[in-house]
């Protein structure tokens, strides 16, 4: 049932496909209601936009510095903010709000180098917020059965993982992706990285999420592939976990008919996993008898701690909104749960700003690999 | 944008399902707002549950009928209605809000015989009224996207259609599927019919709707299989449609691992479509060269008729809540165009109240060839 | 190890595909050595292919008659005979094969009627004489494993079974199929039925063997759909099996992207199994958790009595040649069983002549149906 | 139809599954009659084999040595020699039949070292010999079609290749895998390398045929992953070809679920190539617009240089021996036209020994990288 919660939105304007999904995913679970917003740096168009989405004027603020003040100050200020703003802008916006004593849900990668990301972790600690990095994939209840199933030993011990993520749409040479594939090609607005930012920092919160595994360190070969561009396209990482497992991460963004391919496959001393999140509904899972098991969503056999997300009968798919629903799902429970004295850490089921920091040094140590010409670099 | 809508829904109380889901399809593109209820036929649980989802207690009504009565009369009130019952009375619902002035949102199937629903057409016709009815599974936009190939002759002249939906959850004797179930499979509350019903309706409506052929007449052989069932829980209906084409629509309660497997299958004199709406993100094209296409519902490949219902970019997966939200997309700008007059026919596009009539019909035909033993009916 | 067995072909002459097979099929084993045939109505041509093929010019006869006589007679003479002329002739060769006291391999169907294939039966089992019917696919490991799992009561009593095998080779009304579709397609040559006789046939063979039931009644609906045909190319039949299941089977020839798409769907009290010809290596079985299992044809799961057929560890495929000579395989231990002495009937594990001619009877049931517009016809 | 060729088989005794496969995949063409062997050490083993296999008595030898000096003595010698041999003896087996002017075709891996291999090449090249490599694989119709889509410019230019060889059979410490895993986990006979010269030799193979790319440097990481393990068992190859393209090549014999599961990925400037070994009767190919399109063996689609070798109509499956029939089709064809004299390099279409050569060479270079520290290594 609804929990009464309020959120603002920085970022997100007309146009801006992130803060539309992140609206439309709280809606489907009514988890919070959108009382306040920055929507855009055009105090005019930010105005407009939150009036259209039903927001009071005096909600519509004119800087996110001036909301975080006025949202912190009211008594029936927003409960959480959602940033979605560009990503270099990310650590000076959560800070504000943090700094306003109000709970953080951000996009991912949560920062432009893991320094500051440690330093929004500190403040959050400090003063006892939540901070939530929105990698939505983590959200499919089918991710959580797959983290419950290596957590419950049904695989054995985890030996190597084969995780990718190619996409395609920057295939083309004359085509920029248009304002999307712009910034993030261009270093001025993407700093040193650009292909393994987006898509690595979600396979390797995918593996972390899933196995529970530390990255001991990496080797990584970035290439700049299509003609014209100046930051990677194509990422090949070695990795070798804390325990000894080992695994290759790829990434690329013109792998033509790959719409949004994050795979997962883990293989353990006694299974297997597969995981695909253009197929969310279902999990591969293999036995020492070698016979494939696929298991969909709502099955008898998916463990109550991801079940519990589940919307809809099986055979009734959910997709990617759902999964960022459930994101806001655990996180809107949270933050009802400091709202009224109950919130204990057990809680939390939604990527911690831990995971945005790990994201981030994770890139950090594969620009160094590569600037060093491929050679191991430990995290 | 957000059209200011405002709806009142009922039925949908505590733990129904149907309702639940009716309001987060309504709520993820934010169609329209909930402002009034009669969730349930005890008025202090209605109330309850009203409040529970944010309603006004004045507008948590104890009965339908007052609440038609009070919307239709209220300045503000509600520019439709979703009426989420029990099936048996649908009919008394509907004609409730329509003779109040109210636009109808139902359930299906529309009624318990169509001369109730052709009443409630009738009533509609002549109040320029609107009414749909929701058939889920076709507000995919691959579900549109079939109807436009079929349209534009891509697959030529359509020669038969395979059409089924199994379902196995009732496949077990001992288990009847709990409250679900329970008044599915009870000739008390469902009349003569059940997997047909539920099932068959849908399976029709998804031909209909995809290929526009009107059924000319229908042979059926429904059998009642699971031991202690009392009405047909395995249907197997051969069809021939106007124009020549023919067909068979299967349907089954009891088909252990379907889940809830709509599939159509439409073969052409230069071409087939094959659809599943469990992927409900990819239709299967297959022209003369014998080569199946598998078109994604973000592909530029995809009719701009249907596309422009998608929400998310290629990959990022939209599911079943979506579809249903998806025809209230449609509906709720229907509702709004009639509200401020810029209404026209072209603008529909859900399921009608005309094909909520025609399942009805060939549910009577097919009981008809039942009980004479399996011979041709016409419709 | 080879059996030193010796045949003969009859038909099977330069381009047809079906004698190649044949002769492809029994050599991957080696289970026998071509030594005779009579491959042509043209003296010359028959013995061409015949010396071209490896045989002695003695033994490549002018006739098949004159074949069974010096055959029958030769200390060194064929053991069995491999009939792969066209249908309306397989009755006169195989008989007088058999009156020579020669062991008979025939392609399907077996007659033009059923009272021909009956004393087919009576001669051979006169005479103690082996007759094999090619269904080449149920020589499938996999579709031994089929028959094992209901065999052991893995599914439970089976309820209901869709059957098919739709083509689409046929489809285009200007392109008769070449010297193949010619024939089937022409009343002269095929009688009274086509797609049933071809397409039909193997799918009521699939459902005898895998399941064990027999057909009590039909009602099929046979139409002539691609404009200019004379014969059936559409199948559409409801069946009721004796003890209660029930089905249906379709075939047909016009189906645009259906190569050779034999496909069994048993659905059981217990759980579900699916197979699918042109995925051989494989069959789905799902049971009361509704997982889906996929057990490939060499895995262990795989019931010894099925498995002794495969010839490669999993993930190295077998496909239609290997499942034909499956068929050999037994029908050639048979044969050398019978030459020592050692046969006993439990040995046998290919099509018999018994199926052939249940074959026709399901041919002559659906003819019956239709003619007397689409009404059940009792076997 | 047949050449009249004669084969010998050096290896492949009782029990020996390579040996078989040959024979089988060269019988079911009729591509060459087998009539001499030396089929184990032991001499008695040898013969009763060869009789067995319908060997006259002397012409199964005791040793190779003596069979290749009589039987390149014999006016009714063998055309070529198969050689299937336990891998360190290959090389001396087939200089001995090169120097008795014996065409040869043997089993991969080549040699112990790519230096013994190049002296073959030598040999083989003064003597005009032909010398075939049997990589199985590449034997596929749909293999040879992947190669004529990339040559003929279907995707563009070839960006990056992900080639992967898992198998799961070596998954268990407590089992070696019975006698075929215990040879190849056994330094003594399998030198330095295990699972990358059994499985990774395939893949660089696959690649190399497929796409006409050369390797310039490799970057090995060569794992011993499963307890007790004492050669590598999980190969992770970054990989450079010249031309600039980049891949990774991925080995495994504890992938769990992994039967033969051979796969490549080539992606391209203007589309996307999928093939995969398992499923060996199609390739994907998508173009510029994402579509995949799923070809078929015996489409019109394939390439005239590719659907010769095919046997059989569209979703009649042809699997692992009729590709290695196909190996042997073309060599056989081969050796056919050096004996009359009509042979141009221009007619092979097997893997020859050149592919051998660079498969050493590139296990050579990843062994090489692994003892160095996973640093590149050029070939």
């Amino acid at each position: 049932m609804r929990k009464n919660l309020r959120y603002g939105m920085v970022g997100g304007g007309p146009g801006a496909f992130i803060g539309d999904a992140h609206r439309r995913a709280i809606s489907v679970d009514d988890t919070a209601r959108l009382v306040a917003g920055c929507f855009s740096r055009d105090p005019e168009k930010s105005r407009d936009h939150g009036n259209a989405l039903g927001l009071d004027t005096e909600r519509c603020y004119e800087s996110y510095k001036e909301m975080a003040l006025a949202e912190g100050k009211r008594k029936d200020g927003i409960d959480f903010v959602v940033v979605v703003t560009p990503n270099a802008t990310h650590y000076e916006v959560c800070k504000a709000f943090l700094e306003a004593g109000i709970h953080v849900a951000c996009d991912k990668p949560l920062a432009t180098d893991s320094s500051q990301a440690e330093e929004l972790k500190r403040i959050a600690d400090e003063k006892g917020l939540l901070f939530m990095v929105t990698y939505t994939y983590m959200g499919h209840v089918t991710a959580k059965y797959v983290r419950d199933l290596v957590k419950n030993g049904e695989i054995g011990t985890v030996r190597t993982i084969m995780a990718e993520y190619p996409q395609g749409w920057l295939y083309n040479e004359k085509d920029w992706g248009g304002k999307q594939g712009e910034w993030r090609c261009d270093p001025k607005q993407s700093g040193r990285v650009n292909c393994l930012g987006d898509l690595g920092t979600h396979v390797e919160n995918a593996v972390a999420m899933m196995t529970g595994l530390k990255i001991r360190r990496v080797l990584a070969k970035m290439d700049i592939v299509v003609p014209g561009r100046k930051l990677d396209d194509n990422d090949q990482v070695l990795v070798e976990y804390e325990g000894g497992a080992t695994g290759i991460n790829w990434t690329s963004q013109f792998a033509i008919g790959c719409d949004n391919s994050l795979r997962i496959r883990i293989y353990g001393s006694k299974g297997t996993i597969l995981w695909f999140q253009e197929d969310p509904e279902e999990v591969t899972l293999i036995k020492e008898d070698g016979i494939p098991r696929l298991v969909k969503r709502s099955y008898p056999a998916i463990t109550p701690e991801a079940a519990r997300y589940g919307r809809l009968p099986a055979g009734h798919t959910e997709g990617w909104l759902e999964a960022m629903g459930n994101l806001y799902d655990s996180f809107g429970e949270c933050v009802a749960a400091k709202r009224n004295g109950t919130f204990t850490e057990e809680m939390i089921d939604y990527p911690t700003i831990g995971y945005g920091i790990q994201g981030l040094k994770y890139v950090e140590a594969c620009l160094k690999s590569q600037e060093n010409g491929n050679v191991w670099v430990e995290l």
